[in-house]
C-alpha cells in the first residue's frame, strides 16, 4: 500500500476544528506507516490511537522514533506537538485503578490538542468520601469527564453534584453482568441525574473530543 | 377447575419456613378461586402477589371480600393475618417515587409474615443529601432492601456505607437504556460495592422473602 | 398519598442550577397532584415530562387549568413561566415529521429553562440537500440537538460540518432492525464523527439539560 | 479424509450461474487439500475465501504453487482464471481504510467471475465532500456494493443519491457499540434510504455473488 | 400543524427513481393530511405504508375518499395511479398464509410504480414439493422477492434453484424462538446459498425499492 | 486434586441407561485423570467429549494410551468398548463439510454406546438434489439426527419428508449474522415443520444420547 | 379471500404421518374460514391452535358450531374426531399452574390423533417431594414431554430419572430475567443431565407432534 | 505508577466490615505491585483475587514470595492471615468438578476473613440422589453459598428444602445456551423457589462477602 492509497480528511480539522486522529486498532503497520509518511509534511502533529506495541515495533525505525508513546492508554504523538494553551478547563474524573488506560487516553488526546487536564482518580462512589473529599475541586472545573465501568454509579452521583458539561464514558472493566461495558454505558445513558452525556465504552478519545467541542463553544480554540 | 386440580405445597412452609404466596399473573380468576377455597380450611391466611383489580372484581363475592387489597403494590391478604413479631429488623430504601408498587410488595410480603418492616424512600442518589441524612437510620437495620430502577446507583452506594446483609432489587422504572429493568439488575449485580445479593426485576416479593430467611440465620422465626 | 410522602429534591436547582421535572411515566394521577402541591407555593414553575393526556384529565381541575400543554411533546408547564434569557445558542436538527415529539420536548425544557431554542426539521440524510442548504444556518450555533431515528445517519453527517458541542438523541421510530431505538442509539455512539455525545432514546429533556450544562460552561446562567 | 468425502456442488454452477467458492473457515487444511484435488480436473479455477496465511501453509506444496493468493482479503484463485469480460458495471464504495479487507474480498469475487469492479475507497461520511467529490462517478454504475462499519452512515447517503441497486456490505470494524457490525447491519437495514439490501457482516463474497446475479438479471452472464 | 411544517422531498423522485412513500405508522392524522394536501398538486399519487384504518378514518373525508386502501397490506393509494408498464420481471414467493401482509405490500408499491408482479403464495419449504412444482414459472422472473418468517428456509431452498436477482425480506410471523421476525432474518443473511440479499422485517415496501433498482440497472424505468 | 474428590454419578447409568460421559473442557487434566483413575475398575468404558489434544498430551502415559481418539471430534473411549449391538436405526444427516466435528461427536457417543449410526454427510440445502437422492435411503431409520449451522434450512426440509423421530443440533458454523450458531438454534426451535426437537448448539453428544433414548422407548437397550 | 388462495399442504399427512394443523395466530377470521371450508370434504378433522375467543366468534355460525373448543389451550377440534387408538405411551409433566395452557395444548394436539396423554401437574422441583411421589407412574410411559417455564428446573430432574424419550417445553410464565421464556428454553437446552431435547417457548403442538414422532418411530401409528 | 497514585479505601472495612480485596484481572503487574507495597505497613493482609500465574509471576520476587497463592481459584493471601474464629456457619454447596474454581474462590475469600466454609461438591440435580444423601447436613448450616453453572437447577431445588440464607452464584461452565453463564444466572433470578438472591457470574468472592454480611446480621464479625 502506498501513501496515494490513502485519503486522509485534512479538510477536516479546518472546518470543525478537531484533528482526525488515526485509529490503528482496524490497520496494518503498512497502512499505519502509509498514513504517517503522507503526514510528515504537515506542521501539526499526529495522535494514533489503540495503538499496541507489536504494531508500533513492526513500524520503519525512523516512523517508530519520531513517535511519543504511551503504553498505558496506546497512544502516540507522531511529530510536532503542540503547546499548552489552555488550563483548568477540563477535569477528568475516573472510579478505579483499572480505568487508567481510558482516563489518560483522553488526557492525551487533549494534551495533543493544547489543553491540560486534571485527572482526579481513584474516586468510586463504594468509598463515598473519597469523591466527596474532591467534589469542590472538581466543581470548579466547567467540564466534566467521568469515566466508570461495571455499574458506573459514579456518572449518577457526580450529576447531581455538578453544574457543567457532564461527558460519560463507560469502560469494559469488569466481567459476567458488566456486559464489556454495556452495563456501564446502559446506567450512564439511564441515570437518574439530569443531563449526562454519554460516549462509546472505551472511548477517551471521543470524550475528549467531546470536550473540545465544549470548549469551541465557550469561545476557546486553538491559538 | 375444581380445586382438586390444584397442588399447592403446604409442605414447605413447614420445610423452610416461608409460605407460598399466590402469584396471581399467570392464573385465571378461576384457578386462583380455586386455590383460595382450597385454603380456607388452613389456620394461616394466604399472601396474593400481582393481582391486577380486573381479576379481584372477577372472583366470587365471598372471596373478595375476605381480601384486604392494596392496589398500589397488587397485593392481597386473604383470611386471618398473622399479628406483627419482629420489628426494627428490616429496612426498605427506595430511589423514586415511582419504585413504590415494588417497595411496598415488600413490605406487604413481610407484613404478611409477622415483620414490620420500615420504608424510606425517595433517597435516590441524584439528591446525594437526602440519602446521608438519613444513613443513621438505615444502618441501624441488620437487613437492608434496596429498591431502585435506571441506574440503580442507590444499591452501590448503600453498598460502600452499611456492613448489614443487602438485598438489592431492580425495578422496570425508566425507558430506552433502562431496558426494562436488566440495566438496572446488571448495575446491581457488577456493583463496586461487595456482597450486595440480587432478586428478578420488580420482585419485591422474592426480596422479602430473602429477608425472611436471614431473619432464619440470625434465630429469628415466626411465632 | 399525601404530598408529605413525597420528597422533592428543591435543593438540586441550586446545587446544579437545573431543575427536576416531574417525570410522569411511572407516576399515578394521584402522585403528580401530590407533588404539584407541595410545589404550589414555589417562585418558579416545575416542568412535567411523558405527561399522556389521560393522566392530565385526571388531575383535579384547579391544577390541570394550571398545566400549559403540548400533547405533540406531552409535555407541561405548571405554574409560572420564566421570560426568555437565552436566544440563538441552541439549534434543534431533526431528521423527520416522526422525531417531532422528541424534539419538542427538548424545545419545550429548553423554553422553561428561559432558553429559546431555533428548531430545523426534516432534514434527513436521504435527502442530503435539505441538510446542506441550512448547514451554514445550522453552524452559527454553539450547541447543536441532533435528533434522529433508524439509522441516525444525520448525526455523523453533521458530526463532520460542524465544531460545536453535538449532543444526539436517538428515537424510536422504525420498527424491526431499527429495535426500538437501540439500532440509532448504537450507531451515534459509534459514530465515525468525533466527539458526538448521546442521550438515551427518546430523551428530548436529558438533551435539553446537557444543553443547558454546557450553557453553564459558558457562562450562561438564568437571571 | 480422502477426496470421495467431499460432495461438492458443481451442478450449483449450472444451474444458478455462480461458482459455489470454497469457505476456509471452518475447514482443515487437510479438507481444503481434498477439495482443491478433487477440483483439479476442471476447466475452471475455484475461489477460495476466509483462508488464512497459516492454513495456506500448511497446503501441500503443489497446492499451494497453483493459488493466486491476497493476504488482505484472504482470498486465493486456485487454477486456471477466467479473463475479464465485465467492466465498468460494478462500482465499490467503502468508507474507511479499516474496511479494506471486505470490500477486497469483493474485488476479487467479481474478478474470479470475470468482473472488472471499479473500487472507491476512503469516502466515509464524517468527511462528505470526499464523497460528493466522486458521486458522478458512482453514479455511472448501474450496481454499487457499499462497505461500512461502525454507524454505517455511509449506505443511506448513497441511497439517496444514486438510483441503481445498491448492495450494502456492513463490516466489523469498530469496537463497544458497534457490536462487531451489528450496529452497522441494523442500520443499514433500518435506513432511511429506500430500496437497499444488506448482506452478511464482512461478507464481500456474498455482496459480490449479489451483484452477480443482478448482472444476470440484466442479460450480462459470462462467456 | 399546517403544511408548510412538512419538508417533503420531491426533488428525491427525480434524482434516483423511487417516490417517497409516506410512511404513516409514527405519524398522527393530522401529519398525514398535511402531507397529502401539499402533495394535491402534483402530477403523480402517492403510495401511503403502514397506514391503520384507526387513521383512515381520522383524515378529512375529501383524503378519505381520494385513498384506493387495502387492509390486508395497510396501504393506500392517493391521487392518480400510474398505469401498468412493467410486466413479468419480478416474482413475488411466499411461505405462508400469514406473509400475505408483507407481500402485499411489496405488490401494491411495486404497482404504484407502474410494474405488475407475480404473487406465487403458501410455498413454504415443509411442503417441498408446493415448491418445485412452481420453481421454472418462478426461474422465468429475473427478479424475484422471497418472503417467509420463522426459519425463513424458503429463501435458502430458492438461493440454490435460481439465477437472477434474489431480495429476501423476513417477516415477523411466529413466537417465542421466532424472535418477532429476527431469527429470519438472521438466517436469510447467513444462508448456505450465494448472493441473497435482505431487508428489514416485514418492509414489503423496501424490498419492492430494492426491485426498483434492480429495474434501473436493466435500464427499465417508468415512462 | 485426589480421585477422592470427584463424586462420579455411576448410578446413573444404571437409573436411566446413560453412561455418565466425561465433559472435558472445563476440567483440567488433573482432575481428568483423577476421573479415569477412579473409573479404571469398572467394566464398561468411560467416554470422554471435548477433550482437546493438548489435555490429551498432558495426561499420564498409561491413562493417554488407554484412550482411542478422535481429534476431529475430540472424543475418546477409554477402556473396554462395548461391541456393536444396533444397526440402522439411526442416521445422521449433516449439511457441510465444517459441520463434520458435531456430526462425527455424535456417531462416536452412539458408538460407545454400541449403536452404528449411518452418517449421510454434504447434502444441505442450497443443492436441494444432493438431499433429494438420498431421502428414501433416510427415510428408512426410525430416528434422524440433522447436524446444520447458519440458517440451519436442512432441518425444516427434512421435517417436511420423514415421519420418524427428527433431532436436530445447530452448529457454531458461521460468522456475523449467525450469532455463533444461535440462528441455526432458532430457525430449527421456529421451525415451519412440525415435531422437530433441538438441541443445545454443537452437542453432539447430547444429540446422540436422546436417540439413545428414543431407543429405550423402542424398547431397545443394550445387551 | 376465497379458498382458492390458500394452498393447504393435505400431502404432508400422507408423507410424513402429521397432519397440518391451523395456527390461527397470523390469519385473519376470513382466512380461517376460507380454510375449514376447504378441509370441509376432507374425511378427518382439523385441529386448530392459537385460536382466540374473540376469533372464533367471528367465524361464520356453520364453522363456528363445528368447532369443539377448549379455552385454556385455545384450541379447536373442527370436524370429526379420530377414535383413541393409543393409551399409556405419553405423560406430560407440567411443573405449575400457570404451565396449564401449555400442557393442555399437548393434550388436545395428541388427542386429535388418536393418542391419550397421561397429564400429571403441579410437581415444579421448588416443593420437591411432589415430584418424588409420583416418579415411578411417570417412568412407566416411554414418552415424556416436560412443561416448565422460569428455571425449567423440572427437566433437568427428570432427565436424571427416567430413561425414556424426553421432550421439554418451555413456557413464558414469569417476568423480568424469566425473558419470556428465553431463560427456561436456554436453562433447558444447557441442562446438565443428557439426551433432552427441546421445543419452542410455549409450542405444546411441537412437543405432541415430536411425541408423535417418536411413536412412529416405535411401530405405533394411527389405524 | 508509584504508590502514591493509588487511592486504596482502607477506611471502608472500618466502615462495613469488609476488607477490600485487589481485582487483579484489569490490573498490570506494576499496579498490583504498588498496592501490596502500600498495603506493606497494614496489620491485617490483603486478599488478591483473579491473579493469574503469569501476573504471579511478574511480581518481584519478595511480594511474590509473601502471596500464599491457590491456582485453581486464583486467590492470594498477601501478608498476615487471621486466624479462624467462625465455623460451621456457612456451607458451599458446588454442582460439579467445573465449578471449582468459584466454589473455591468462595471458600478463600471466607478463610480471609476468618472463616471456615464447609464445602460440598458433586452434587448437581441430574444425580438428585447425591444432592439428597447430604441435604441434613447442609440444612445445619444458617448460611448457603450454592454454586451451579449451566441450568443452575441445583439454586431452585436448594431453594425448596433449606429454611436459610441462600446466596446464589452462577458460573461460566457451559456452552451454547449456557451462554456464558447468563442462563444459569437468569435461571437463579427466576427460580420458582422463593428468597433465592444472586451474585455475578463466578463471583465466589461476591458471594463470600455477602455471607459475611449475614453473619453481620447475625452479630458475628471478626474479633
Amino acid at each position: 500500500m502506498s501513501r496515494d492509497d490513502v485519503a486522509f480528511d485534512h479538510a477536516r480539522a479546518a472546518r470543525i476544528g478537531l484533528d482526525e486522529a488515526v485509529f490503528c486498532a482496524g490497520k496494518s503497520a503498512n497502512q499505519i506507516a502509509a498514513i504517517l509518511e503522507g503526514a510528515g509534511d504537515r506542521d501539526d502533529g499526529l495522535l494514533l490511537t489503540r495503538l499496541n506495541p507489536e504494531k508500533l515495533e513492526a513500524l520503519p525505525k525512523a516512523l517508530h522514533d519520531a513517535i511519543d508513546y504511551c503504553d498505558l492508554s496506546r497512544t502516540g504523538f507522531f511529530g510536532r506537538l503542540r503547546p499548552v494553551s489552555v488550563t483548568g478547563k477540563v477535569a477528568i474524573v475516573a472510579a478505579g485503578t483499572s480505568d487508567a488506560p481510558v482516563s489518560l487516553e483522553a488526557v492525551r488526546t487533549l494534551r495533543h490538542a493544547g489543553v491540560a487536564a486534571d485527572p482526579i482518580t481513584d474516586v468510586g462512589v463504594a468509598g463515598l468520601w473519597r469523591l466527596l473529599d474532591r467534589i469542590e475541586e472538581i466543581r470548579r472545573h466547567p467540564i466534566i469527564i467521568a469515566v466508570a465501568g461495571m455499574d458506573a454509579a459514579l456518572a449518577s452521583v457526580l450529576g447531581g453534584l455538578i453544574p457543567g458539561a457532564l461527558i460519560a464514558v463507560p469502560t469494559s472493566v469488569g466481567y459476567g453482568a458488566a456486559e464489556d461495558g454495556r452495563t456501564a454505558l446502559n446506567a450512564m445513558l439511564a441515570s437518574c441525574a439530569p443531563g449526562i452525556t454519554v460516549c462509546n465504552i472505551d472511548n477517551g478519545y471521543g470524550a475528549a473530543s467531546a470536550a473540545l467541542r465544549v470548549l469551541h463553544s465557550m469561545g476557546i480554540t486553538r491559538s
